[in-house]
Parts: structure tokens; C-alpha cells; sequence
């Protein structure tokens, strides 16, 4: 089953099922009035969305025309975004970057933090910073939305509560990344909205792509047209979405609507940029200049500056699976 | 005004006026759903709000028995939950505490943390951890619900933004703090579910307790029955909740319905416990042991154990404003 939040009047905006080659949607308004109110009561209402999205996939429905620019983030927004460090790669080669205190890497334990969640962005929302010199980052993740899970629960509870797969950027201003990890409070300013692609996916509508909590597809990250990575989301994820959950409910419960991210997806490779055809890449910059510096002595690879173009999806089979995160640089 | 969310069979539960002598109390379900839905659309709510409780009060309206133990968070779930660092002399103290590598003090700029706000608890929920060695502490704060408020925002638009104010016990396990800070990512496992006071109210219903954006009114805490201290809201407060709001926008759009702390609630002085009839004693336990660690060479005053109980309210003429936080410390 596929799910969409389209823009409407309200700020949770319309939820509506998609059909499986995403072409069309019909509205869900009569299940339920929004994802999170969906998600509220995923027994009930799931087989419903479910059997909609049958009849729109036989042509029971007619539906309408899909436009991904009319899509809002999944939940525009959420209770709660939790973004984790499934992949060490990544964490070796930025926490090198920006000089971290703590070089130790957190190999047996996931480190997350404590995303805002109160506004989340629509694949194709700009994104907005207050000054071109910050070090302006995207973050290809996959993430994942769950129901409701108890404090101390186990791996087990933790899976069975994966009920939504997606892709986002976590936009980061990486001049602000040292104030923020100085301070001790953790990330705040450094991590503005995140974005999400329009499309989100229970797990067994995947074809076989989410095995053992992972997602197995290539993330593609295009930056001004350009192929800048491809890293495959299942491969050197050290800690799955079953081990993130797990590690998020260690003191604490989680609600329902609750979003995990498994970290910018990284694969563990010596290339640097530019991307060959086959090549591996980076769903960073961070990580490429990181790469740039220990090579070459200098990072090459600029940040985003205003009007740059970001373009972010999963893909199998050539093709988009939860269609693309297309933003575009602007100042506040 | 004074509102309420009480339980209900719903996640967000049912928002209420409260009589301005918190005895009684009125449906709002006709006005808004809850309390976010009211917080949506503020300026077409809130006169039908104010519009009900002036009926309340004025007996045109029976209304129903007020009873808090019937109270939820309330928000009980919201979509931002940010705790800033209003008090210096509580950084001082907790900072030398827990071995902050960073030990210069943010007199310029406060510190902000985001917490989880999926799961706020009701004033009479228990303190529910997973482990009796986690240095169980409480932190008597005064926190604030706001309007949106956009990225960039002035300290006039941060200010107008403020709708509702009410304390909270921001509960914090000191044994998981430093473990937190050392990985860079910020507060997450150390602080579990965050309790609200059962009512909120506007700060023109404050009777002129509200000025400069501050409470200016005695926190009252509580620890099975002795009083462990009445700190002044008001008083040695260096960031104010306009200040807190600025810089929670500075890189970002902040949505209705964020709740903004203003961190242990912290007076400059060097008594310690027990507290005399007129003393202030301290907003958490963590600064009553610096104080001793000081004074005497050792902490004296135990964390909380399984048992406890903590009561939290703010004071003006000999009652609570917002009700009482009354929680009692249980093992998960």
C-alpha cells in the first residue's frame, strides 16, 4: 500500500492511497482524516486503506492524475523525528570533519537526537536558510514510521511497529553543527525542517526491497543535475530500523506517528568525487569533502549556495519508489 | 482564561474552560476539539473560549466539578517540545555537577535542547523509570504555548506569539546526562516524559504575575510532603521567554502549539537544605547536592527512589495557579 498527504486547507493537509505505479490517487478522506489519525488506529483503519487502494490499482476507481508537487511531507507534522546513525561510515567521516570531542565511535550503541518534528517539509519546499555561509548540507536518509511502541521494548516489538518507509533530507547547516555539539544541548539550530518525499510504502509493498529492517535500494542524490551518490540503503547499515527503535525507547515510550531515521546512508568506499557511472558516491557533502581532504589535502566539493537544485530517491528497477525530494536553495 | 484537557477516549483528549477559581469547569468540545485544534486557528477561537468562561464564571453556566486528577497534558501529545536555559545560577550549579566539558557559561545566547513531546504526561501520572539507579531527579520549570512564530522573528513578534502559560516538571535521569552530552547528540535517553500542570491560562488572566515575559510568581516543590524549595520565576530569570523564542527561530519556522520551557526555575544563593519557613531552596535535586558538595564535601540529598512523591506548583496568594504536579516515582 501507498500513502500521500496532498495539500489541502487544513495543516495536516488530505490523505489519499496511491496506486502502485504511482499515476493516481484516490482521496482517503472517508477512512481517515489525516495520516496521524490513520496511524492512531492502524488495525482498524489500514485494511480499509488497503482495500481502497486495491480497487484504485484494478480501476474499480478511476482516481486522479498524481502530481508530486501537490504532496506535502507524509506528516507535515509529526509528534516526533528521531534521526539515528545506522551507518558507521558516515559518523567516521563527518565526526573526523567537524573535530567532534568524543572521536570514540559508537559502534555497539546507535546515537540519535531529537529532531523538530512541528514542520516538516513538502518534497519540493525550498530549502530556506537565513544566510548563504552556513555550510548549507542535504542528508539522504530512509526513514521509517511506527506505531506506538512501550518503554524497554524488545527487537521483536520494535519491528512489528515499522508500518511506513519513505526517504528524507536531513537538511543540515553544518557551520552551526560545532556550536550546537559544543554546547551539549545537541543539534537545534544546525538541523532546520527536514524534508520528505512524497510517497510513503508499507513494508511488504516493497517487493522484497525490506529485509531484515532494512531497506535494500540504492538512494540516488543528484545536486544540479549531476549524479553526486548512490550508496544502497542496505548495505553497511550497522544498526537496522529494529535496533534505532529499540535504542529510542530505552528510557521512554513512543506514540504512534513516531518518525525513525536511519542516518544518512553511507557505504564504505575510498572514491571521491566526481561520481563515476557505477560509482558509489555520497549522500552528503560532509562526507565527500571528508573523503576530499584526507586525498587531496583540501575539500573540493562546495556546499549548496542559493538556487542549487537537491534531488533525492530511492530507486528500483529504474524507477522512483517513493518519488523524488526535489528542492531548490533559498534565503529566508 | 484558564483552560484544561481532560481524558476522554481520544489521544488528545477533551479541552475545557476552567472557572477563574479552577472549582469548575465547562465543555469547549462545541468550540474546538482540542486544545491544538484551538491553538490552529487562535484568533477565531479564542474569544468563543474567553466568550464561554466568562459564562462559567458568571454562573450563567453550571458547569461540572473540576477535579485535576481527571487532567491529562494539556497538550498531551504536541509537535514541539523545546526546553530552553532561562536561569544561569541552574547551569552553574548542574554544569560543575555533571562535568561539562564546556564549562563557560551561555550568559549571551540561551541554550535550547528539543525534547520529545510525543508523550507528555498528566499531572498525576507517575514517574515511570526503568531502573532505580538512574539518579531520578525532578525540574520545577514555567513553560509557555505559543502561536507560529517564523524563522528570523523579532522579540516583538517572539513576545505576541506567547498564549498560554502553566509549569512543568521536566524530569531528568543524571545518571544518563553525561553519557548524553558526551556523544555529541544532545539529551535523549536522560529525559523521559515530560509532566504539565493540569491547567493553562492566558497571561492577561494573571493578574499582572505575567511581565517582561516572566512568571513572577514562586514555584513551589514539594518532596514527600517537605518543602524542598519556592524559587521565584521571576527572579534571576537572564533569558526571558521572549529571548527563549527568538533564538529557538533563529534557523527555523516554529508551528502553533510549541511548547517553550524556561529551564529549572533557579534564584542565586547559598543555603541549603533543609529549607527554612522562608528560604528558596532549589527547583531540582541535582543543584541542592552542588550546594552540599560545596559546603560540606558530600551530596546529602538522595535522588528520588520508587515511592516518591514530588508536588510542583506556582503560588500566588496562598494558591496554585495552574494546579498542582503531583507525581509519584514507579519502577517500568
Amino acid at each position: 500500500m501507498k500513502l500521500a498527504t496532498l495539500k489541502n486547507s487544513r495543516p495536516d493537509g488530505q490523505l489519499v492511497v496511491v496506486s502502485t505505479d504511482l499515476t493516481r490517487f484516490a482521496s482517503a478522506g472517508r477512512i481517515a482524516p489525516n495520516l496521524q489519525a490513520a496511524l492512531d488506529d492502524w488495525q482498524t483503519i489500514s485494511p480499509q486503506l488497503s482495500a481502497l487502494a486495491a480497487q484504485l490499482d484494478a480501476g474499480d476507481i478511476a482516481g486522479q492524475v498524481f502530481d508530486p508537487s501537490m504532496a506535502l511531507a507524509p506528516l507535515p507534522r509529526a509528534y516526533q523525528w528521531i534521526d539515528g546513525s545506522g551507518y558507521l561510515s558516515h559518523l567516521e567521516r563527518v565526526r573526523s570533519l567537524k573535530g567532534s570531542k568524543d572521536e570514540q565511535l559508537q559502534s555497539t550503541r546507535p546515537l540519535l537526537y531529537q529532531g523538530g518534528s512541528d514542520s516538516l517539509s513538502a518534497p519540493t519546499d525550498p530549502i530556506v536558510a537565513t544566510d548563504p555561509e552556513l555550510a548549507i548540507d542535504f542528508e539522504a536518509e530512509v526513514a521509517v514510521i511506527i506505531s506506538a511502541v512501550p518503554m524497554s521494548a524488545t527487537r521483536e516489538q520494535a519491528a512489528a511497529a515499522i508500518r511506513l518507509v519513505t526517504v528524507c533530507n536531513d537538511v543540515s547547516l553544518r557551520r552551526l553543527v560545532l556550536d550546537d555539539l559544543q554546547n551539549g544541548f545537541g543539534f537545534f539550530h544546525s538541523k532546520p525542517s527536514t524534508a520528505f518525499a512524497p510517497i510513503v510504502v508499507t513494508p511488504d509493498s516493497l517487493d522484497g526491497a525490506w529485509r531484515d529492517n532494512r531497506l535494500h535500494l540504492p538512494v540516488r542524490i543528484e545536486v544540479n543535475g549531476t549524479l553526486f551518490g548512490q550508496p544502497n540503503a542496505g548495505t553497511d547499515m550497522h544498526f537496522d530500523f529494529a535496533d534505532l527503535i529499540v535504542e529510542a525507547a530505552r528510557t521512554r515510550n513512543l506514540a504512534a506517528g513516531t518518525i525513525i531515521g536511519g542516518g544518512t546512508v553511507s557505504n564504505r568506499h575510498d572514491e571521491s568525487l566526481p561520481i563515476k557511472r557505477d560509482g558509489i558516491g555520497f549522500a552528503c557533502i560532509a562526507e565527500a569533502r571528508t573523503v576530499e581532504k584526507i586525498k587531496y589535502g583540501r575539500a573540493r566539493t562546495p556546499f549548496l549556495k542559493p538556487g542549487d537544485a537537491v534531488r533525492i530517491g530511492a530507486v528500483a528497477d529504474g524507477r522512483s519508489v517513493f518519488g523524488d525530494i526535489a528542492q531548490i536553495v533559498a534565503l529566508a
